[in-house]
């Protein structure tokens, strides 16, 4: 495991936050699928800090470049690596965290892990910015996924107390998840996203930080992939979901809500839809015995609050180890959940083409 | 994946339902670590059925028989294969299954997945009887991480909407998780279980059945144990929690509920106690950036009501690509959630064993 | 790695020479494949011992029984876990090896490796016997092959320094593979094989050991199959290959030998059978840049001698640290070359199974 | 598989020869880990071309530029990223092979491999260009053995006929191994080589080309690393060796020729040395059940002739389905095996990590 992903399709994750760059191999993806790279940068767009005042203003070049796998725009077969310079780093602001570790971050864990010895500047290779790699690794799988009917979207489903609308677990649409897909900050009713920019600006205000939740659903999946035990979708999908940095929960379908439902409720019932089988409700969120239903795959992962927050906060110093306070400087988000949307579309495009390629081998069309 | 789990301690699980017998061979174990194969059985004994009117009155002899890797009840290093066999299986209760499909089961998508050459009887490979061989794997993992100090134990935190008293995610203590992963239906507040039994009770009078959530701790972890990205403690812990059947949820500390909080109520702060430094509270769940803060790891599995219900349900005839209604005879658990607990806890241990080996080496002592 | 090999296609070893039992778990097959049991039986019994003088009088019921996976001699698609039951063992014998190593065996690493805490009964799970569950399951692939066209042979190639006439790289027939791989002790030249018999015989009456080469030929495997670096079909095959207990050589096509060959002799000429592309020679064993060219492929896999002799060798006493002598006594084959090749053939099926799948996905037809 | 190897210390390898820049990931490092790079560029340095006439006059900045993983000249337990530009590609050369395959070249089977997709040019990811990262990641690792008193060293054993003294199995000193592994085109006795430069000149004058073997031996390893079946030495070996593009075999210890070997030759007797216990011979080349013996590991593998000859070859043309001639013109080696010594030391330094990490975890010193 460890920055490594994948059994059909893997990818490699590497580089920290101020180092030289980041980047991602991506190892399986069949030959001969066209990629379009506007379409890549639309996603690494969504992902990019200094949107506006929900997000950090650090401006990033997250424009990558393509060492190897594609020529004409097209795959070769070969392994596709993707550069991203890092630019605009300013190391100073994380001088004294080596010794004075931000509570909510990995500061702490990770020095003794590497014994001292890992890049601490900006998180380094535990930064969130390592999600734009795996954001540009799902934008060239989703293409090929899209080419085969298979339609992945995300929303903002809740930002602290403040909820978007709920998928319609059974009627969810292509159209709409394309729509989501291509915006910044997408939700289903534009009413919500009003509160919650109120609820991310008063975090801001306050020097706080707030979570939320982001809910994605998968359209076009036919049924019949997947498998029992630790082949099943779930496990797949969550062994990625949960390599998102902040990701502390994981739910399919009804997820925890179907632990206080009735079987007769929670159960979905079959119907015939011409000679399609289909089913009436969708708490499975399309997905039983991890093997998919047919019906749209439904799933939402939880992001817990930006760690970094300007307030005073308690800590130790690790030398001394004696207790101390600290106080985060430099630039933060207040809310990293807007910009987690297009990860979390990302790791279910990679997960969804290394389960599909298990079962078909290449995606051969 | 599929029915094979983990990079340097492997399980591959086997068998069906009504088959001859079911298994598990555990491969890369240490050598030489005695195995108390009566609390095994006990383990085994927590999982199995029939132990009051909440689980089903089937009968099974689940202790297993040792065909490998095992010498004067001791770990040779060899790969241990356990066997449980299957008796008083009356395979006519699923005569129907194959062509009408019950809801909320794998039937569906398992017959798609296996050109209908699945074994459907009692849910064949997917039956919730394959965790036995899990709950056995776990037992033998639990003990080897027992005598380095690492403890594990979870409770019933909620059955349908009775809740138990959550963990003390702070103070939580290896007396208690001895206590709780010792016993059947394992609560921390006895007076809850009450209600638990009633809510389970009236649901089987109801031909109804309910769902609900497990929640695990583990004492002794040190600090620094896991990593980056795909090989955190969550990814690793989730790919094994929901490979168990009926699944639908995890979360890592505050979970899903740390969505709701500020940054400043969602980080946990830091103080000296001595030499060791820990955390006031923790919403962490005792891991940061997927390492182990050295604090108790807590996390929650959230199962869905068992499938199988007695009520008459909506189906289709899958030959005929009509609708028709179905329903389910047999034995069932009107609720699996106590029978899971040591499930969850078997996962546990062999999702840890597996990242302390990563780390450590062939856990040398 | 250890005892589990593969990706697509996952055997899982286990067992050990005097234990109860030793088998493997078999996860990855396509459902719905009918497997015919007696061509399996027959696989086993080539590979069985006390086939005459040339091997060890040792009587085994190699006949294995299926604990899961088939359902009326059909793969279901969950996993195939097949027991065969030990029987016939003497611990007697092999009493003193625990502190007395044999040359040529892995008593001494396997006794530091392990602590000392390694089954050593036999040799345990370093037997050649774990051998009988590598056959099995290639006796499986290897039907799932054959119905696509893919056929398996190989030869006694040489013994000690008799040597059977080698495979026509380019016109080794589908005919000679199926008739080579139906008999004990296969030949290309009866001749040879009557001096082989001789070279075994004289060995045998001098107590002492021979080893040889088994040569192996794949026919019917389309072009474009396998892939560059690790994903070749030379190192995916040399992994499994090298996991048979004495093989110390692997080569593919001409080998050892191309090195000291020019350029214009090892490079394959290719030319136009109509529309399909054929090279005129095949230096190359039918992989280049490690996939698939169309032609056969063919491989070589070196034994050495087998270890247990009978003629007193110098050891070690483990305990006191000082020289002394050994005799080997007990049941052991002068050669166990002619049982090996079914182990190879199986070894080559496994392998070119896993291989396929991963580019067509479960073996589709 | 594919161009993805390892369990605990992994390499992902990619780009293609007239590309923009090929390079590798490597995850699993330890932190803390002094690497000295000019010890790192003398290795890349013994594997890039133009060292003299026997090599392509082609010129090659190999210098790797270090994108991630490294703080300080020392690893921060990260993934490690390197990446090597390429430079001075002239691909007109190359321009019709895509229709007209290169006898002995991966062009026909990867034609069909990639349905016609993949980067032809200079071989693209076949090319062995791509033996220069996994060199990169070979002298990182070795820098990590040798601190822990492991060293490795290969020699050219033979080119076509020519042969060099073989190593002592027994004896082979540290020294020695580090001499070797110092220079360009290593052999043990200096007048060989004068034999091998004047058949390599012969080769390159009459338009052909020559193999030869590598051999590498590894001292310091103690005994018990490895393991049985498929984690034993050979089979992790072989997997990555057979990866290095033109090897066609492998053999450890007595290799092929044990199987020409009585019982009583082959085995090798053991004795004690002091507290040690030692083998008087060494034909198991250090390995004995896939465990090492702690006597110097001992392999060779075999290397084809360059396919690339510019003398008129038999081909045909895959478009109109004719045969055809074609002259290879362009720049190449008539002897890739000088420069192959640091590919197979960086191999083996990659396995043994791997293989040590699995047991001892992290390379804790």
């Amino acid at each position: 495991m460890s920055s490594t992903w994948g059994e059909t399709v893997k990818i490699s994750i590497f580089g920290e936050s101020h180092g030289k760059a980041i980047g991602v191999v991506l190892d399986g993806l069949p030959a001969g699928e066209r990629i379009d790279f506007d379409a890549v940068a639309l996603q690494m767009g969504r992902r990019a800090p200094g949107r506006d005042s929900t997000s950090t203003p650090r401006k990033e070049s997250d424009l990558p470049q393509i060492v190897s796998g594609i020529l004409n725009d097209t795959t070769t077969g070969a392994p596709l690596c993707a550069l991203i310079e890092n630019t605009n780093t300013r190391s100073g602001d994380y001088d004294n965290l080596k010794l004075v570790p931000r509570p909510g971050h990995a500061d702490f864990p990770a020095h003794l892990r590497y014994g001292g010895y890992n890049d601490v500047r900006g998180g380094g290779h535990f930064s969130g910015r390592l999600t734009a790699p795996l954001v540009f690794a799902g934008a060239v799988c989703r293409q090929i996924l899209q080419r085969r009917g298979i339609v992945i979207g995300a929303h903002v489903s809740s930002i602290k107390d403040v909820h978007d609308d709920p998928f319609d677990p059974v009627r969810v649409s292509e159209d709409l998840l394309t729509s989501l897909s291509s915006v910044y900050f997408p939700v289903i009713n534009e009413s919500a996203k009003q509160k919650m920019l109120g609820t991310i600006e008063a975090a801001r205000l306050a020097q706080n930080s707030v979570g939320g939740v982001v809910e994605c659903a998968v359209t076009g999946l036919k049924a019949g992939i997947g498998g029992p035990l630790f082949g099943g979708i779930e496990p797949v999908f969550s062994s990625i979901l949960f390599g998102i940095p902040a990701v502390k929960g994981v739910e399919f379908g009804a997820g925890f809500g179907a632990s206080a439902l009735f079987g007769s409720e929670n159960n979905d019932p079959y119907y015939c839809d011409g000679e399609i089988v289909k089913t009436k409700t969708n708490h499975a969120g399309g997905i039983l015995g991890g093997i998919s239903t047919g019906m749209p795959i439904i799933f939402r992962a939880a992001f817990k609050p930006t760690p970094s927050i300007s307030l005073e906060q308690d800590s130790v110093d690790l030398t001394a180890k004696v207790d101390t306070k600290l106080s985060v400087h430099g630039r933060h988000d207040p809310c990293i959940v807007p910009r987690a949307v297009p990860v979390v579309e990302a790791a279910a495009a990679i997960a969804l083409m290394n389960l599909i390629n298990l079962q078909t081998g290449g995606m051969e069309r």
